[in-house]
């Protein structure tokens, strides 16, 4: 029941032809959705001028095929985005869509249908190491396909940090920064420490033994000095690259 | 040696006053931030346009007011807010300037010198029970001191949906969405799948047992299943109004 | 808005009164709590038929006896329960009402105004040792004033079996089971595979060095060789009576 | 030594042929579990009217078959479940049993040889997200062998509450309702503010990062503000769908 | 109904006076501890020959009073051992029992009745650092109390072995060590190097840091990589005790 | 240097054919263990009157093999046993030896030479569940190669009493008893209530989710309630056969 | 039995006065640390030519008093620290020596007799914030009671690092380098990448939430992506400070 | 912009070529490492005199071959490390260079150019068990290709003293020991106790159960009561390795 039914019901009620006590017990029931118009759809929301998601881990190739193609054959002009696929997945879905694209780190796959420019500003995606860029591929791809333009910084990792210097101008010129850093996770208090727009911290699950997974990089961005860091899940490049283009359609 | 220092020694270079080897060698030695020019003086940084913040735990009343002091002195236009302070705090700070507010809940004082508004929208800090409260009021008065609109939404707990969905156009009118919640930690993810802006989750030390201190709310809001979520550390208020007003600035 | 306002603006659009689309304009805003007619209002559940409740941790006296007026002078025969008070508390409220009822070891504190029994069958309370009667004390008083016959048996933990088995009687001839235990945990275990009805373990932290607060006892009732077994969160004796009681209603 | 050698033995008493010394004595040593009569056997409560359990993993198809063909030879009405199989174990069941029937999600193999219902309503099982659906499904399947009727609403997390809404109808008609959620574990909080009935929930290992294999959800549901919400292990789908149907049952 | 009483149900059995039927539904719910014939009865378990044990903690003293008096009137062979007491404790014991001694480090509190030894050997009691000594010295009470010579070696931490090696004579002496550390709780490694006799480990809480409480030296002595040592937990000095006395006792 | 190198000096300087002075320097420098007259050999220790042991995980059927060629060469009456091994390195080692005897629950290998009885009773093993079965198996082997006679009992969850106090004769007429367990591992606690003997608990990685590998179980037992309960290292049964071994032989 | 001891047992000998078994008897039960000459004696090693030392924490001034006493009366060219003590200590302990001086901040003592430097070049102290001075300064302290001269720069936390660089004459002149931080930990890694002098880091207890007592800063310093680093417990101002001080001495 | 580009810019104001303003403008964006001279290039400092390191692991063959090509092309004096290596990279690489040296058990592969000692003693590396090598064969690597004469002593666990005792004039003529321990981890304390050199603990992940991936070894190192001693992460040899050299070549 969408805005057209009530539309029609109330109409009815007009004309007489439903009661009002018909009509209140088919409100008290119509589906919730219908009542927001839209604004709880957060499936929607996300596909209002951007793109639609896929997550391809743990779904065989087939079902991330009718997924998507069901996507193609919906609203025409939305970006697709799958991630955590791999060459399988992708061969299976070039063969819908020549226009596919596989960013073989993360493992995304990105079909661009709109090219349109949705963010106020550039997109920095910083990244430590070169472990981390898997990571911060995934930020970053998810960031443009979302219609933000992207730059990206990578192995500036704290421990020296003319290499991070050497980019200040990058920086600088930042409206978002996505910051992708494992083992002691120090980088995103750095970056805050040169900049005052937000900075969002991935921590990654580089590393090993004391790293436990990304955990130490994980506390370390929590508990950060620097003010202006928030922080997603581990490895979240996803995460990171979709709150950085919220950010930035500001 | 700052900007006007450099100006001088190129000028007696010029002149020939100064060799040019001389001149490498003190230029290898300039300070720093003289260099940067500000950029990186994240405390500059702060304070330009809205506030200067002082960490009042740990701190005797006596340092407080000596560095508030200070602050009151220098710029006369920048709003002044104490975090973690409490009641002698608070008197003490008083005598100093008869403006200054104390928040009870928080043990925030803040002196508002300057009531330009600096954001572009509104914030909404939400919390999701009454024992979270305090630190909601540690973001909604650190989002206000820098000179933003905020508005609160308080004791909107998951479990009973009505109680946050009676707030929808709060809700939706929002520019960035604070959300602070202990226990569970589930309301960001609610919130955030309610709308498309930026959301700052908080994950308070409310709850006993296996809520440990907070870690159970932090896992969760970091696992959040809505995306735009992003998770600052636990009870940490200041974190997450100071990013929120980051991001109301853009 | 509620359900008589739903009746008067389809009338009014019916007599022609009220256009159609700002007729769906209103039911668009309609508070949420009105569509679902109370079903999802978790509060006015809680009250249907046995027991409003107030926890008293992090609330001064006045404040607690500021919501307990409140209710009193509300539904009148509904119980009243607040957990987590102490004597002073106590003493406050009991000026509020004569039958106030003080359970010194839980700190609990009831009001009962209505006898009547809402339950089915007998909810039994054990517990392992007698430090974890406070905690079993909880879930006794909140069972009860939610309308439930409760019994009993303290102090038969697994060390000792014949202890435990000396009740296998009323045991048997419980409805529901709750059971509190510190320590290893190992209390819920045995029990439960005593009985085929379910039983709620209630993990307490009871112990020191490893129990680390509860959640050694936590873990091992979540890891029970016995099916039938559920868990709720450490010292949480009012969850599992609330719990039981809603198991006993059924 | 069952009920009849104890008559026996006291008519060998009452006749003179045994003296009171030797059948203290024999008494004294008669093995438990013919004291108990069936009470304490949790094995034969198990089996008492719904089905006996096989857990697979760590077995290997010859040793499930054996067992499986011990339970057909033995009482021929009960139904037989068994968990966390693959389609090798269950190829070799299906010789057994032409009705063995594969739940492949989960590895369930469920043979059904008494259709008689013995819950007393219908148990509701609500999944988050399509990821949980193998521990739901070896919920829902463990309370479909045990006799219960049993309803599935799958794909309904809280960030997107218009999904759940969606099938209000179905969670106010369940007696019981098992709640699966991975990652921030919030379903179970929303979902037992909905409604008064007992609500178990079931942190899955859905999830990365610091979803630390469940350990996220598990918390996140133990803290749980809802009222009425017990939790079972990680990912253990049998154990919510065996609490569901002792529930049930009452 | 105890031993006598089955031999009086058997007479009637055997008089006629009782139908066997009657006498096997009597005989299904004769309390379980009495058909043990006390076998299972830990408690007396724990009094025969040695001591009664009370833990004070979390009790006041007059509870302790009252538990101990009731020992007193017992047994009158038996000694008595009140772990986690303190000064006040102490005085108020003393007055039932002018013998009643006070370990004042550990808070243990003695009365020895009956000095024989139980033991077959010494029992040696180690403690790494001189604030491990309160948690060595419950076990060497504990053991004491129960009938077996002990002996005490104090501040002989691994990294100075030779304090160590110094006793190497009474170490060689000992039937049972126990063994106290915090810290790295590399002690009983390095001891049942040295020996063949079992040891068992106490890990303390002392330290700071990264001792988390006691649990660093808990792994350590878990992984401990010399054969023959058994953990007991953080700063459990009575149960050291406990299981020392058990063997030395075989 | 050994003792007849010791002699062989001071007959030296008895002989005046060194001087005080070089004796000392020597006997300065004399390796350690040859003062210790094999007293601090732990190998020798282990090696006297039982078994050598090798630790086959992480090591080639090559360097077991070379290893136990060498034992097979030194001392001809000793036992030998090699843990964690597999089907590849039995054959290898019965190439060596046509004794040796494949454990495959555990993957332990005996060689028994000895068939001398040095324990002074039985050493039971008891085990929770069937998945318990190789760590008790490994504690079994471990037992029997160093020279006591073993009893085992499996199959004995907490869950179903009645199976455990089925073997209450078993049970009471241990010397020491080695029990365990997975899951909650509440096992030892209820068999040490039973007992005044030594019982030494070894906690099982047999479970999932929150078993975390064993750590519920390891918490449980660390825990116990039951009086007399010491713990060795998760799925460690050599360490409890090994520790049962040393206190059977006092 | 010293060295002289031996030299006198050897004449013995030699003179035929004592039998050479009887000698050999004496031989083996030779106090360990006389064999050793003092090579393994931690603590005379510790006093040798700087300091020692007393962890004033648990014990009562008395106690710290007389050790005190005994120290002054011993080697008098040896210094005297004393660790986390307070006022109240130093009051007792200035008594004893009119040139005590106290470091509140850390509530380190010190008693400076010798004056010589033992260091080759300068320690340099570094701390994050002002909340870690406590730690840096009882490093710091440590440092120069053991003769090493030592350099401090304070509040140069990596959020902004023009305050770090501002000192890099300092960093880059010192020849060990202690790193105090707490919160994200991140200061060793930059401050490693600046040098090639080897960094001691030492995790603070600086912060709150999910710091979880200094937890973050451990991992994030363990895990430092700069060579370099080593780490010592949280807090352990002390243990760096001794650290880089042996490390200054070579 | 280089040291040589500064000269010329002032050269050029010096000839009036450039204007001040403009060489302002210059100078303040010029990078930061020109700045530095060298100073804070971390991998310059890594390579003056001793090495270039490249961490194999997550690289593929063709990776890693590319950059040692690079490094054999740049400077030809320096000495190569690859660490956490296998057979394959070894292969490939060893085209390369013909003195690549394989040590298998650590991955580890050396290409020696440059045999000159920076070191000023030797590195003792020890190790306490046979699982503990490949981590100590990599510190020793390490700490050879960085030019320092390195000793090693490995299977000296602290349940056999005798054998570490053995090596006591090895450990008495190291000026930096490295110590390697998985299991409790307690090698480093009882070393750092008969010396006075610094001790790098590096805890190993060697153990199973409750070593938690060498988290109890870890936790055991960070609290060593041997003064002296500093930590790395679990298994980083190469980490212990280089910062032994550091202090080493001091």
């Amino acid at each position: 029941m969408d805005k057209r039914d009530i539309e029609r019901l109330l109409e009815s009620v007009r004309a007489g032809k439903v009661t009002v006590g018909r009509a209140v017990e088919q409100l008290r029931h119509m589906p919730f959705e219908d009542l927001g118009f839209a604004k709880i759809d957060h499936h929607r929301g996300l596909r209002q001028g951007f793109a639609e998601v896929v997550y391809a881990k743990g779904k065989t190739s087939q079902q991330v095929v009718a997924i998507v193609r069901g996507m193609l054959r919906g609203e025409t002009s939305h970006n697709i985005l799958i991630t955590r696929g791999d060459a399988t997945v992708f061969r299976a879905v070039r063969k819908l869509n020549r226009n596919a694209k596989f960013h073989p780190l993360s493992g995304a796959i990105s079909i661009r249908r709109n090219r349109e420019n949705f963010g106020k500003g550039a997109i920095l995606v910083v990244a430590a190491g070169t472990s981390d860029i898997p990571v911060a591929e995934e930020a970053a791809v998810t960031a443009e396909i979302m219609g933000n333009p992207v730059e990206t910084v990578y192995d500036v990792g704290v421990a020296g940090l003319h290499r991070l210097l050497h980019h200040r101008e990058k920086i600088a010129a930042a409206r978002v920064i996505v910051c992708a850093a494992g083992m002691e996770g120090a980088l995103p208090s750095v970056v805050a420490g040169l900049v005052s727009v937000p900075v969002i911290a991935v921590p990654t699950s580089v590393g090993y033994g004391a790293s436990f997974g990304g955990l130490a990089a994980l506390l370390a961005m929590l508990n950060s000095c620097a003010s202006g860091v928030t922080v997603v899940n581990i490895d979240n490049g996803f995460g990171a690259g979709f709150a950085a283009s919220a950010i930035n359609k500001l």
